[in-house]
Parts: C-alpha cells; sequence; structure tokens
C-alpha cells in the first residue's frame, strides 16, 4: 500500500523511524505502558550522563540560586503521577502532503507512573517574582536543528509551571529513569504533548521576558505556512486509540479475525479535560455507538481504557473506529486538519479488519 | 536524501519500522544495552501472558515428556550469559534493490545480560534418543506471514541445542523479561542471528525429522530467488559499529564534529569467532588502522569495545568506517552481497561527518 501519491518516505525520515519508536498498539492492553514500549522520540542524541557529577541548577529572576545533586533532590517529598504522554507528530505520517520529519502514523503514545519531586515547591522555594513570565528548561542534550545548534529546551508560562502539577521524574514505573527517558531527570508536565517533558534536565531559568528559544518559536507552532506566526502546541487534544483484534499479518499488519462476538478495547485521553465520551464504529465512521469506560489509573492525566461487545459475525472487510469526547465537549475528527509541522492530528483511527 | 533510486519505503514498511525499533547508534557507548534500546523485532503481536497459568511444555521424541511452570524454572540452577543479538535483517533498507520487510539500516543490535536456566540438562534430563535431529521452538505469537497461518516457531539442529550453549532466559539486565522480548520466558542461543531466540517460549519438541516450519524453509534463507532452496541464516557474520561523534542534526542525522584530536568508539562482535582485529578508515574505506580492543563482557558471545584516536584537525567531510574480522579470518566487506530477504548484510558502516 502506497502513501497516497507520495513518493514515498526517504531515507531522512527511515533513520529517526529506526531511532525512534512508537508503542505497538497491542500494548494498549497495559494501563501502564512497560518500559521500552512507552513511545519514545529523541531530538539529538542520548547523553551519558555521570548522575555523581550531575546537578540541576535553578537560576534567572529568582531570590535564590539553587543547585541540586540527584540524592538532594531525592531526599525531598517523594510524588507519584500517572501520565499518558503522546508526542505532538503523532500521525503526521498520515497527513497529505506529508510533512517531512518523525513519521509518526497513530501510536506514538504511551503511559508511565512518573516519581520524583513536584515542581511548584521548588520554584516557590527560589522565590519566583512578580515580574516573572516563562520558566526555560533546558537538557542536555544538543544538536542542530533548522541550522541552530541548540541544547533541547522548551520553556512554560509562569503559571503552567506553578500550577500544572508538573514533576521533575527521577523514576518511571518504579524503576531509575531509563537513560533514553532522561536520566537523572527530566520535567513531565501532565495532560502536555510530549515535546514539553525536556529530558536529561540540567537547568531551569525563569525569564522576565517571554522565551524565544527555537523549540517554541520555529518548531511545535501551529500553522499553515512559514510566514505565518501559528500558535503553539501546547495540551493533547481529545484522542483514542483500538488495541487490533484478531491476529496480524507480518508484513501488511492487516488484521484476521474469527467469526462471533468479540469485545474490542483500547484506551482515550485529553490533555484538556477528563474524558467523557468514548463511542465505536464498526462500519468506517457512518454509525457509531457508546463504548463502556474504565478508569484504572488515578487522577485526570492517564488514559481511561473501553471496551464494546461487536458481533463479527458477517464475514468480509470491516473498518473499526473509536472516538473520544472530552469534558469541555472537544471530539475527535474524522479527518485531520494539516499543518506545516504535522502537529495535533487527533483524527479518528482505522483499523481494518477481515473477519474469516 | 533519496534511497538510491528506489521510489522509497512504503506505509507497509512504516508501519514495522514504527513498532520495531534499533538501538541509536549512541547506546554503543553501554556494554550492556539499557533496556528499551536494545533493538526489537516482532513478527505477530506481543501477546499478553499470564504467568500463573502459563507451562513450558517439552516433548516429541524425548523418553520423559516435562511439563514446568515460571517457578519451577526459577527453581532450578541460575544461569547467566552476556550475548550480542543481531537482527539477521540488519542492514536490508541499504541494499539495492532493496528487500520488502522491516527496512532496518544499521543498528539493529543489542547486547543483553540474559538469566536463566541452561537448555542443555533440560533436554537430558527429558532424555533426547539417539535419533533425534532438530529440536523446535514454539512461541505464543501468533499471526499470518507469506499466506500461512502460523505460531512463530524456529529449530536447531540437535547438536547446536545440546552444545551451543543456549538458555531459557526468564531475566533481562537483572530484571524480569519485559513483555516485548518474551515474558515469561524465551531461548537465547549466543552466537545467532535473533530470530533463533523463540520469544514468549511455549513448547521444546524434539523431532526425528528435520523441521519444515515456514521460518526455516521459507524465512530466513540466504538465496538469490525464490527458485533456489538456498542456506539457513546460522550464526552472525563479524560487524563492527561507531558511536558516531559530535553531534546530530536532528533531522538529517549528519554529524558535526569540533577540530581537535578525538576518540571514536564502537562495539565489534562475531557469532562464529572471537573478534581478532577491528581496523578504521578516516577516509571512506581508502586506507586503515588498527584501532584498541578492550573486552568488558566475560565469553566469547558479548561484544568487545573498540577505541581509536583520530587528528579530525581538517575542515570538511570525512567519511568514517570501522570493519571487524574474526578469528576465522572472516572479514566485513566494503559492499554488500545482495539476497532475496535482504539477510547478514554486514557491510561496512560509513558515517559521514562534518569537521566544522
Amino acid at each position: 500500500m502506497a502513501l497516497g501519491s507520495d513518493p514515498g518516505i526517504t531515507l531522512d525520515e527511515l533513520r529517526l523511524a529506526a531511532r525512534n519508536h512508537a508503542m505497538p498498539l497491542e500494548a494498549l492492553r497495559w494501563a501502564i505502558t512497560p518500559v521500552g514500549l512507552h513511545y519514545l522520540l529523541i531530538h539529538y542524541d542520548v547523553p551519558l550522563v555521570d548522575p555523581r557529577t550531575w546537578r540541576l541548577e535553578i537560576g534567572g529572576a529568582v531570590e535564590r540560586r539553587m543547585t541540586l545533586s540527584l540524592d538532594e533532590l531525592r531526599a525531598r517529598p517523594r510524588v507519584e503521577l500517572a501520565a499518558t504522554m503522546e508526542c505532538a507528530g503523532n500521525g503526521r505520517a498520515l497527513l497529505e502532503p506529508r510533512p517531512v520529519s518523525q513519521p509518526w502514523l497513530t501510536e506514538a503514545v504511551g503511559t508511565a507512573r512518573w516519581a520524583g519531586v513536584a515542581l511548584a515547591p521548588l520554584l516557590e522555594e527560589a522565590g519566583v517574582g512578580a515580574d516573572a513570565v516563562d520558566v526555560v528548561f533546558v537538557g542536555l542534550d544538543r544538536g542542530v536543528e533548522g541550522d541552530v545548534e541548540q541544547s533541547y529546551e522548551r520553556s512554560l508560562p509562569v503559571g503552567e509551571a506553578l500550577e500544572s502539577g508538573a514533576v521533575l521524574a527521577y523514576e518511571m514505573n518504579g524503576v531509575s529513569l531509563p537513560p533514553q527517558h532522561g536520566f537523572p531527570l527530566r520535567l513531565v508536565v501532565p495532560g502536555w504533548y510530549g515535546m514539553t517533558n525536556v529530558k536529561w534536565l540540567s537547568e531551569i531559568t525563569v525569564t522576565t521576558e517571554p522565551f524565544t528559544g527555537y523549540q517554541v518559536t520555529s518548531g511545535y507552532r501551529v500553522r499553515k505556512s512559514e510566514d505565518e506566526d501559528g500558535r503553539p502546541v501546547t495540551r493533547m487534544r481529545p484522542r483514542s486509540l483500538m488495541a487490533p483484534p484478531g491476529m496480524p499479518d507480518f508484513y501488511s499488519r492487516d488484521r484476521i479475525v474469527d467469526p462471533g462476538r468479540l469485545v474490542l478495547e483500547g484506551r482515550a485521553w485529553s490533555g484538556r479535560a477528563p474524558v467523557a465520551r468514548v463511542e465505536v464504529s464498526t462500519d468506517g465512521g457512518s454509525t457509531w455507538a457508546d463504548a463502556e469506560i474504565t478508569r484504572e489509573l488515578e487522577g485526570p492525566w492517564a488514559w481511561c481504557g473501553w471496551t464494546f461487545s461487536w458481533d463479527a459475525s458477517q464475514a468480509g472487510e470491516h473498518v473499526l473506529c473509536s472516538r473520544a469526547t472530552d469534558e469541555t465537549g472537544d471530539t475527535q475528527p474524522l479527518e485531520p486538519e494539516w499543518n506545516l509541522g504535522g502537529y495535533e492530528n487527533n483524527a479518528v483511527q482505522r483499523v481494518p479488519v477481515v473477519v474469516r
């Protein structure tokens, strides 16, 4: 199957696809995604960090600069947070024309139980001034992007930094942060797309002017052309995914299902409000019926589960879909809205299955 | 950069590339690959296994059938094994014309410390008859491949099963086997390409006739055409990889290096004999000099490290290469030899870097 009228994925895109990885969709069966199955996007290289010499520096427009070792961070009150994290570029390779970058299909997502220290009390201890605008998070990974040499850095508005429930995580799913997920420390801002959650965190800087770094002003903006300023990518839009039923064909990933009643299952999330409704269509999106929602994980920022009983008695091809609606009333669209960077494509997933 | 004269990677190939993942080459800096960075290829779906009801059945041409629970296996003598594992299709996407399957570039490899029970004493306890030919390993993952519905299964000649040092592993790097690496039990045959190491192992069957399953007679054979019987893929050919120096461009992965002397580093392995020699070329393969070899891991089946001091004083583009030779005298070729399935491409890696 070709990519529409597209000439196909290039070697540059393939290099990114070989390095970074999505979550195989059958892993939707786990409420907490096992380490190694959670999606992963690394802009530059995984840095090799010596935890004995590593320090977190908190500075800029604060009353007291702070320097913290990993042991000092671990000695502070420990918080846990179950959070679903999705790449802002998830679904990019399904857009036409395809924005060239990491060519994600539908599954750049995962849910982890992060543990670490809460961000807000640390910032309060440092003393954030009344004139503070942004909080900038700097990682140790360094490279060139859009001809700009840079360390990976992203900012949060100061209000979000203080009130979003953000965590500086040193553990993932009960083990020390794996190198590829940001060892020894990363930011986790629940509800935001993945690019926010700076890995290999080394500096936090409070600014009194809006931050204008590459990943905020050039990358991660929703816009139709380079001329447009656009708007920043922030919180995750509602989305639902299905664990494909039956068994796959190795190469095409087509699904083969035995006839009979079966339970479709999946997960749904939104970074803007809890999921209020999940619907399923077994006819490619023509008609919809409510799925049953189960909430296994605490808090509003981890996905919920859903199940739907399907009478797969009719042989032949069927296209299964699910769509989530969150408590703000925002619903997944049937067709994506194109933008230059290929961000926020939360169009309904289509799962073709053949009942034999 | 395009893939030669190729029309580009298709959606089918991209689906595989999004699910499966290689080892980002900077992870060569770790002797033992952290969980989640080790390469991963899954033919069908990751099965969800309940360890309480799971059993390993040993049968076929044995004197005593055996049924073992995970607790019973864990109660047996524990062995550890450091082993490098490479996908037989590593390098496939660099062949022209490109065999269509999982489109690996150069980095489908990893090294783990496996722990479990030795295979040979189990087979001896079951009593392998003098007429035994093959030992068949059956996994719980099921799907369709080449129009054949199948559980993933592979065989070993009985001599290899008894004498290769194979382990039935329930741990990887000191933790319980992750689901995607075969929980609760997988086969690890040191020195063999990855397809041998059946995950989610459920049955071991001794046969008195050669095994003719799909993954031995259709898949994983080196041949130029469908008409040819070819030869089976078995042990890994010698190979060396370099951790790319300097820093990357996000999209192109081109490397930028500051001028001055720097230490190039990487790993080398062979599944046929220990690595005897690693050479480095800084001029695209025209001239070669010996690298220094370091052996951090015990045993002959885990990669060795290598380092090479490079005087990167000349600005401009350089193509760096390394090549391994094992104790049988087998050396990596500069150009790959094409075959239908795209197996065993151990051609020398080329790493373009720009000294600025």
